[in-house]
This record gives C-alpha cells, sequence and structure tokens, in this order.
C-alpha cells in the first residue's frame, strides 16, 4: 500500500499554478479592515472564502459580529483528530501608496535575486499563509475525497484592527470552536531553511510609577540639597531592578520561571542561534540579559523587566536647574512559565514602595497583565507537526519561543483550554505592513505541501 | 563732639517723603530693557541718574555699551576705604498687565495689613533699592558737604535681559572700576527683622549625558531581555550618584568643601531656622542632604548634585513596549568653597564612563561651569557693616548664604579681585518679576538709614 500522503504532494507540485490564481483572487479584494471604506470589500473576502471552502465540501458560513464577519466552516473526518485553524483574511491599510512598485491589489508573481515572490498587500499576512492550509486540503480532498482529521476552520476579518469581536466570540460560541489543537498560521519560519512550531510565548505586564515629592517644580538653587529629587528616587528604583548579574530582583520573580526542557535546549542549540548577528543588526553586541542564560533564552523563555519610558523635570533644549515635583517611568515585563501577573503586579508594587521615601509618595497605574502562552507539547500532535515539518524542509524544525505575545494563542487556552500549534512560513523580509508586502513563492509551495504532511502525521500520531 | 552719624539719620528722617518723591520720579520712566520699544525710557533712566547724582556733586556720566549705558560716578573722600556700588536701574516686563491692580508704572504708598508698601514695577528689583543708597549719600553730603569713604556707582541697564555689555564692559574698565569692597543691593533680608549680608554663593556645574544603545528602538517583545537598555544604565548611573546618607559619591567631590567655619555656625543657629516650615511651603517635610548637616547647612553652604531632567522612551499617554535607542540626563551640582567646576567635570564624566557597559556609549554636553563665590569676611568692612545693620534693626545681623547663584559677585572676583557685600532690603513677598511688585516703606526707610551706618562703620573700620 503506498502512502496516502503521496499523491497529495504530487497533486499539490501539479497545482500550484491554480492555487496561486486562487490565492491572486483572493489578494485582489482590498479587505482593509481598519477603513469603513472597505467594509464591502472584508464582506467580499469573506464571502469568497465561504464559497471556496462550501466547494471543496465544507459546511462554511458567514457569521456576523457587530464588526465584520467571522468565516467557520466544519468538515473532515467524523473521528480522528480534531483541528481549530485560525487565519485572518483581513489585511493592514496600504499607505504610504507612492513607495508601492505598483497595485498592492494587483498580485503578481516576480522574479527576484532571492527567488520568486508574490507581490500584493496581504500576500504575507495573512491570505498566502491561510491559503496554504485550503491548498493542502483541497489536494487530500481532490486525492482521497475526503480528510484524515476532523476540521474547523475559524478566520477572523478584524484581525488588523485589533480584534473587537473575537473574545466575545469565542466566548458565544467555545461549543463549536473547540477542539483537541488549534493551528495558528500567522507566524513565521526560525530562518529561511528552519521551519518553526512556536510553543512559547511570553506574556506582558505593564506597569506606570509616578513618584511625586514637592507640589510645584522648585528652583534648585533655593532648595537643591534640602528638597528630595523624586527623578532621583526613581531612578534608584529602576536600578534597583536588576541586580549586576542581569537578574530581576522583584521579590518572587522567578518562583513560578521553570527551567527549560533538556530536549527543548537541545533543539535550540542545533538552531545555531547567531547571538552577535541577532544584536548586530540593532548595532550592539553583547546579551544584556541574566549572564548565566544564552542570548536566544533570553528572548524566547527568560522573563524580563524593562523601562519602556521615562521623564522628570526639564528635558527641552538647553538647560534649567528647575528640581522636578514629579517623575515617572513605564515599566513592562515580559513573563514565562507559571508566572502570575497579578502576584507579579503587587510584588513589584511592594518592591517601588519600600524604596519611596518619607516625603515621598508614588502613584500606580496599570497597563495590562497577561500571563505567557506555553504549550503542552505532550500532545503527540506537536512532535507529529515537527517531524512533518522536518521532512519537508532543509532543516529540521524546532519548539521555539516567542519573546512578543500573540494574543489568540493566550484567547484559546483561556477560553477554549485548548493548545496552539503556531506555524507559519513567512520569512523576516516579507515586510508585513509595510509597502511592497510578498510572500514567497517557496514559502507558499512549501507551506501548503506541509500542511498535507502535518494532516497526514497527525492523522496517524 | 557728637557723632557724625546722628545728624545724616535725623534728616534722612526728615527727608523721608522727598526721598519717596524722588524714587517716584524714578519708578515713572518704564525703563524695560528686552522690550526695543522701550530703549528710550532704559536712556531715560540713565539720564535721570547722571543727573541726580551730579546734583550730589559726583562726577557722573553715561557710557554707551553695545546694548543700554552704564551709568558710573565717582566722588567722595579722596582716601579713605573705596566702595564700588552696584545696582541696575533697568525693570522687568510687566505683563500680564490685567492681574496689576494699577498701573506699574504710577507709584503710590499703599497701606496694607503689614504696613506701608510702595506699589510699583522696579519698586524691590532694583530701583527703590538702589535708591537707599543714593539717599544715604544724600544725607551724608547734605550734612556734613563730604563723604568719610570714597565711592565709585556702577549702575547697570541690562540686568534683567541678561547683562550681554557688563563683562566685556568690566574688562574694558577694569582700572576704574576697581576698589577695596563692592557693595551690591540687589539682594534680600534674612526675614522681615533681620538683616542679611550674603558672603557665600553656590556656584554650578552643569552636564547633560545620553546614553546611547542599540541604533534604532526595539520592540521589547523581540529584543528585550537581550538588547542593553540604557534606561537602565541611566537610572544606575543616576542611582549612584548618592549614597544612603545622601552624600554625593563623585570622586573627590567633598576634597575643596571647607567646613562651615564656627563664628558662622553661630552666626547661623542664632537664626532659628525653621527647616520644617521651609519645606512645609512646597509641601515637603525631611532635609534631603547629607544626613549630618543641618538643612541651613545643605542650601547655603553644602554642595549638591540634582537631576534637572530625566527622559528616554515612550513618555505619552498609555503604553508601548518599546526599548528605547537613548535616555539622557540633565544633571548639575551646586559647589561651594573651592570646588573646581572644570576638575569635577572630569571626574564626573569618569564617574559616567566608569558605569557604562561595552555595549552603549555616552555622550556628554556641557552647560556652563561657575565656581561658588565666597567672600573673604576678613576684610574689616564686612564685620563693620555686620554690626552696623544690627544697630538698625530688630535682629542682629547675619553673614548669610544663597543656594543660587548671582553672576556679578563672581565677577567682581574674578575681573576685579574685589570681594563684594551682598546687602539688600528685598522682603520675600515683594513679588519682583509679577504683577502687582512693591517694596516695603521699611525696608525703604531703615534701608536708607543702614546704607549711612554702613559708610559711616566702614569709614571708621
Amino acid at each position: 500500500m503506498t502512502d496516502p500522503l503521496d499523491p497529495v504532494l504530487s497533486r499539490i507540485d501539479a497545482d500550484l499554478p491554480q492555487a496561486l490564481d486562487r490565492l491572486s483572487d483572493l489578494l485582489r479584494i482590498p479587505s482593509i479592515s481598519t477603513d469603513p471604506a472597505h467594509t464591502p470589500d472584508v464582506e467580499a473576502a469573506a464571502d469568497w472564502l465561504v464559497k471556496d471552502l462550501t466547494a471543496m465540501g465544507f459546511s462554511a458560513r458567514k457569521d456576523p459580529t457587530t464588526g465584520h464577519p467571522m468565516v467557520v466552516a466544519t468538515g473532515g473526518a467524523e473521528d480522528g483528530p480534531h483541528l481549530l485553524f485560525y487565519g485572518h483574511y483581513d489585511v493592514q491599510p496600504v499607505d504610504p501608496l507612492h513607495l508601492w512598485d505598483r497595485d498592492p491589489f494587483d498580485a503578481q508573481v516576480q522574479d527576484t535575486p532571492r527567488g520568486k515572490v508574490i507581490r500584493a498587500r496581504g500576500a504575507s499576512d495573512d491570505k498566502g499563509q491561510l491559503m496554504t492550509f485550503l491548498e493542502a486540503c483541497r489536494a487530500w480532498l481532490a486525492e482521497h475525497g475526503s480528510l484524515p482529521v476532523k476540521l474547523t476552520f475559524f478566520l477572523e476579518g478584524e484581525e488588523e484592527s485589533g480584534s473587537p469581536s473575537l473574545v466575545p466570540y469565542m466566548k458565544q460560541n467555545a461549543e463549536q470552536l473547540k477542539a483537541d489543537v488549534a493551528l495558528i498560521c500567522d507566524t513565521g519560519m526560525y530562518d529561511a531553511e528552519t521551519p518553526a512550531i512556536t510553543t512559547m510565548l511570553r506574556g506582558l505586564l505593564g506597569e506606570e510609577i509616578t513618584i511625586h515629592a514637592a507640589d510645584r517644580d522648585l528652583h534648585s538653587g533655593m532648595f537643591g540639597g534640602a528638597a528630595m529629587n523624586p527623578a532621583r528616587v526613581l531612578a534608584r528604583i529602576s536600578s534597583d531592578l536588576h541586580d549586576d548579574q542581569g537578574r530581576v530582583t522583584v521579590p518572587g520573580f522567578y518562583d513560578d520561571v521553570p527551567d527549560l526542557p533538556a530536549d527543548i535546549r537541545a533543539q535550540w542549540a542545533e538552531l545555531g542561534f547567531d547571538a552577535e548577528a541577532f544584536l548586530g543588526q540593532v548595532g550592539l553586541r553583547l546579551p544584556a540579559g541574566e549572564q548565566d542564560r544564552s542570548a536566544l533564552e533570553m528572548i524566547w523563555a527568560r522573563p524580563t523587566c524593562e523601562i519602556n519610558g521615562m521623564i522628570s523635570g526639564y528635558t527641552g533644549a538647553g538647560f534649567k536647574t528647575v528640581l522636578p515635583a514629579q517623575a515617572s517611568a513605564k515599566i513592562s515585563f515580559r513573563l514565562v512559565g507559571q508566572q502570575d501577573p497579578h502576584k507579579l503586579r503587587e510584588s513589584f508594587r511592594d518592591f517601588v514602595r519600600a524604596r519611596v521615601p518619607a516625603d515621598c509618595r508614588v502613584e500606580f497605574a496599570e497597563h495590562g497583565a497577561s500571563p505567557a502562552s506555553v504549550m503542552s507539547t505532550d500532545h503527540p500532535a506537536f512532535e507529529a507537526a515537527r517531524q512533518a515539518l522536518s521532512a519537508e524542509w532543509p532543516k529540521p524544525a524546532a519548539f521555539v519561543g516567542s519573546g512578543g505575545s500573540i494574543p489568540i494563542a493566550g484567547y484559546f487556552k483561556s477560553i477554549l483550554e485548548m493548545d496552539s500549534m503556531l506555524i507559519g512560513f513567512a520569512k523576516e523580509d516579507d515586510a508585513i505592513h509595510s509597502p511592497n508586502e510578498k510572500y514567497d513563492l517557496d514559502s507558499f509551495h512549501r507551506g501548503i505541501r506541509s500542511w498535507a504532511r502535518i494532516i497526514d502525521a497527525i492523522s496517524k500520531a
């Protein structure tokens, strides 16, 4: 018996020109979600997807929200693993239009020194990525008349405008959306040859502190030396947040920070991350975090504390001998593992209060608190997907971390109690959100093949 | 033989209404030096003074400069101590005019709950103060036909517009202006009952430091933890500038800081300075400087380091998870004793450089460097003046310090190698530079009597 995957991959290769035509069709719809003038286009893109999914045999519908609609479709095997696939069909605005080499909504395949690309707004973010999955399903269905997994599609039209309807919709439709594992396609490769499954996303705790001293700005000649300077207090607090080894000193900060599992550590070591090149691209050289950690751990797996903004007194041109009445800083923490943002907020505030002298007072403001998303890679789908990806690309796939936050993964966990596999084929130079956005033909082609392999592998896992 | 001072004081009392008329005449000239429209008025005020000084028998002239003229006059005893008297005849603008109760240039004596005042722009700063000295000379001359000291008047018309001609004029006319001691009338009482001779003026060293890290602002999700944050570096440097006892930690900072002489310390103790009231007026309570010093020492006799301004990253509304490319602070030092601002600038910069990590660089900008002015109170004129003032006012006079800088005293020292006695009768509530400026009739009357006594005392010292 031949492997059922082989004919699917062959069909994907043969069908690539038609797949490109379909993607170009979708890219031609200027579904800019932030611009009310384009609301009919966002609707049209949703309709296009409903029609395409229906044509493939899925039960597809366009669900209204108070904003743009959700496209939801179900189908595939009755039993077998149940996957929820998430993507978005809206795109970023195209301004400044004059920086585009051509019409952003007239997709074209172009030759470049780095290979063929599909050039258009949304080519990479996220229509091209989204279509890799639909094309893989299409090939499966064309070859075998059925899919080896159960599927739910969940396609959003508001991702580029802050997803205002997402959480309410997910809460109202939790039963329908819940699956074994979610697939999120809105991410990228580790590098051009190495696919990645993002399994760790850092959380974020944002705080703003304002130290108040005198009830007005003072003249530093008259009061300097006698009146407490809140900038000095703020500097002391900010400085105390790290020790000499780059560790954050807030009590209990590392309590719920797990050590990197040995297998992940081994995978990361194989990535051959070049810290010098990574920092070199922005003019730096030396990893500044915890000195007993690798640079990759620092950005993917370790929590941080950063001053994002700081202001006090006179900051214009020249000089003023003012003794400021207040000083403030915006400080954020990237969180990992089981760190509890609410517990850490209190710990941070206690840390600050302990350093505010008797003559000053501190005011706090909240700017968000979300825990890290750490996927339980125990589910066999994870390892299956990793091996499937490794079979398709030049280099083996790795479970990687992401320094930033991808809210949808957190919502899937908190609302649907479901882990996510973040798998995408975008590359760093795709210019998403920028003029002349592109998606590599290689990303599109191998992306489709990758999903075909993943579906196959998960069905057997 | 009766004391020659007695009839002078009697004449001052008798002549007070006429003295007030003369002051009102001068106040009526709107000699606003910053406003080109008032240039003729500044000239008219200079002419008025030349005429008045000439009428008293002085050899007076109006010296042109590239800006407003200097009024210079000489006279008095051929031998005996030689005093240079400095004041200024220009005034501040009057905006906002609608906040004045009446015409700022129509001087009027008014009754207030705290006694009679002369209300007009320039009443206190500095025409009223300047005229106290002229009236004292007038009374001496009227009674005795001569003065017991040699006098040079040096009256400026650009004090309120930054004195652009002052230093060049002083350098060109150093020989003419040089005297034994300078008298500067542009200062105030310690309190309503206690006259003061300011003998210590703090110097000022201004520095701006900018810490550069990455060559652009970074996303704290992508780079947070790995890239050095310049705000963290700046906070560390700023925090390190003071130890827990409020002492400045820059190496060598206290090398040239003298201890307070015992006699000055005793005088200051008698002033009964109320630190709680001083700080309480701005909502503070606890002296924040060196914890082994009194609050009065902190502001008059001890050097300081203050952050006057600090900025980095995003400081607008809300939050941005930016990792800033740079962070900067404006830092000033108030200097005392023999502290050398140039030496300390280097010491401060070394201190900063030692705290800049390998991946950052620091940029420095200068914002002024002037040493403290410490008068040699050894000259007998100082003690003579102190006793003369003590005889006139309810409480004994003290040699005091001033936290701020009065540049003219520094110029007299550096250009004319002459110590200054800063003696004035302004009070804290005179509203100089503000609407409804006033000068107490008590300040004017006792001020004239004070100068008569000082002239007498110095002639005998």
